[in-house]
């Protein structure tokens, strides 16, 4: 009667919307205060003043039906030039605006890019752990996840990808700074990537793209986020502004194809005919704008430094074992118990909410959330240490 | 190396764009008031000024956090809730705010509706003329169109449409008030439509959904428009609020799963799983809020029933035949040539951009929207006595 993948896809509730939900019917019963709900990834600090100058600016002096009617589908010009310039300018790849689509957020830019490259039976590499809706994308798109396990530090394994590639593999998505685990790919580790994947593009004589996932790539704690393209010209950069504008509910990101790729415009075209296939007629045109404008600005970062420092130090203080996220806003921290799933249980039991890596791809993690009040951080630290005894460290 | 059918979907420029393009460059060479565009359907008329005074409450009144942030997938409850009362409380029929999924706009909401329900090789009835994106985004669903061409007036042809209707028939697909016809259809048509599809429900032992979309349901000049769900069980209402408020490029809609439907709930989780897998994590937050606040407003229909009028009884006058729309902002207009895309060709060389009706999935036809600027209508006039007397009216 209807179609039962999607019936199913729409009943299994992710695991982290599930630990959601229990904290919020959790806090009805004891208080919101005395849970310590470290589940979701919705940005915690307020979008730039900007924004919301932007947006009142834009009210005052454009016409409503100029201002909220549809652009292109691919984003209004001014905007995709400004997208190009800001990259050109930032990162020093000559980006063309013609390359550049708008789109409906990070993951309306994963959808859309691999519909556009996936033939029925093609494989995309996933380097786990790695945010489970890549999955759903991917299947959706008609090809085929290949998970490869990044190292003991969370880092690219470039023997297990090489033998992981073949003739079916269509490209390898890359996310850093990474959702869960909060590593960066330093430029020696992604140029070693780019003459592998050269590599396997010569021996089967077609591209292995890189699918750069990047709505991190603002949240760093030091560390620099090389510019894949330049490095490897075979690359579609989709970026969101969710993260780094604290705009995550208004879905606003964009494609960027880079120039240096070979047919490159095919692969816009196919890109336009992919949003258009999926219902995407634009990106939602007040937030284009208002993105346009605050290209490279960002929220208060620090607030999250300050929350994986004081995290992480009295994790590691309490007897866990955790590395030390250089990006992102997740700490990913081992399980003491073999089962995260149990590990997570026992936190429950101390009104800790944590999601177990399970979904992710690997076993025997946490994910916890350091987009979170500080506050709360600072309350439910006595939480940790009771919990930190308790599995006998 | 790519996928070639969204590739080739990306390179053929709907012809409507393509028109659109073509006035841009010849405004560029004689002046934009000398061109006379009727191709697109962006809203003209400013939106309700109650939206710029809900953006800026919300603006002071909300952190920007919590105003931009995720909501859940299916939207924001509040805003679930607001929609599930208003069309309580409008159409007489018990809407569950459970059933209500937020969009981004109308193409989403129909995308998502259809991968909802598609089972490989499902078919889905469209009556046409109709939107020419519905085969698009039937055929990416995994389904495949079936045309059944509506009668003289444009309005239901129930034999056609019985005889249409087979074992793997899935839904039909009814836009009322129509693109492009402006038909709408009254309640004795949708109550004998009503009765063939629980026939043939009957006969299939399955049902047969209407899909009901309706972008266009405020815009109508007198006509009364039904609320499908209250003649037939089976219906899912895809909205938006593109055109009732002008914010078509805001991308924001809903859909409502009829809750007298037999397995609503089953109906609704594929819902959220194909809007999940197609990579809408959410509608765009700040606009579900402002919508929440305006439903049942619309910005000023007047105007548009002011350019029908003047244009359609010039036209009549003029000597062309055209039925008389009874809602939406367009008028199909019969080509006096027998190529529409060669009388087109003839009304270019008068400056006047008229959309030929091949795609609508009929032959003989233009649209010419009246979603436009008074004036330019006003100075059209003598091109269209012209281009009358060209073609021997």
């Amino acid at each position: 009667m209807l179609n039962k993948k999607m019936q199913k896809l729409g009943e299994e509730r992710s695991v982290i919307r599930e630990i959601f939900e229990y904290g919020n019917a959790r806090a009805k019963q004891i208080g919101r205060e005395n849970v310590f709900d470290f589940s979701l990834g919705n940005p915690s600090v307020p979008a730039p003043d900007g924004v919301r100058t932007e947006i009142e600016r834009l009210l005052r002096e454009l016409p409503s039906e100029k201002l909220h009617g549809y652009t292109s589908a691919a984003g209004a010009p001014e905007v995709r030039e400004a997208v190009a310039r800001y990259v050109t300018k930032t990162f020093g790849v000559p980006m063309r605006s013609d390359l550049v689509y708008m789109t409906c957020g990070a993951a309306a830019s994963l959808a859309v890019t691999l519909n556009a490259l996936a033939e029925e039976g093609d494989e995309f590499v996933v380097l786990t752990p790695c945010f489970p809706e890549y999955q759903v994308f991917i299947e959706q798109a008609g090809g085929k996840p290949v998970p490869v396990r990044t190292d003991e530090n969370f880092h690219i394994d470039l023997s297990a990808l090489a033998s992981a590639i073949g003739e079916r593999t269509k490209a390898v998505l890359v996310n850093s700074p990474n959702n869960p685990t909060g590593a960066v790919y330093g430029e020696e580790e992604l140029t070693a990537l780019a003459r592998l994947l050269k590599e396997k593009s010569a021996q089967y004589k077609k591209p292995v793209f890189i699918i750069a996932d990047e709505p991190y790539r603002e949240l760093t704690y030091g560390a620099k986020v090389p510019y894949i393209p330049a490095l490897y010209s075979e690359t579609i950069v989709c970026y969101s502004f969710s993260k780094s504008l604290s705009l995550a509910g208004e879905r606003i990101g964009y494609i960027a194809v880079s120039p240096a790729c070979a047919g490159s415009e095919e692969i816009f075209s196919a890109v336009c005919g992919a949003g258009r296939s999926l219902g995407y007629v634009c990106a939602p045109a007040l937030f284009q704008r208002v993105c346009a404008k605050l290209l490279g600005q960002s929220g208060d970062i620090r607030a999250y430094e300050r929350n994986r420092d004081r995290l992480y130090n009295a994790l590691i203080k309490a007897g866990f074992t955790c590395s030390k996220p250089q990006g992102a806003f997740y700490l990913f921290m081992k399980s003491p118990l073999p089962s995260a799933t149990e590990f997570c249980e026992m936190a429950k039991k101390h009104e800790l909410l944590l999601v177990p890596s399970d979904s992710f791809g690997i076993e025997g993690y946490v994910r916890i959330s350091t987009c979170v009040d500080y506050g709360m951080i600072e309350r439910s630290l006595p939480a940790f240490s009771a919990l930190a005894k308790e599995c006998g460290l």
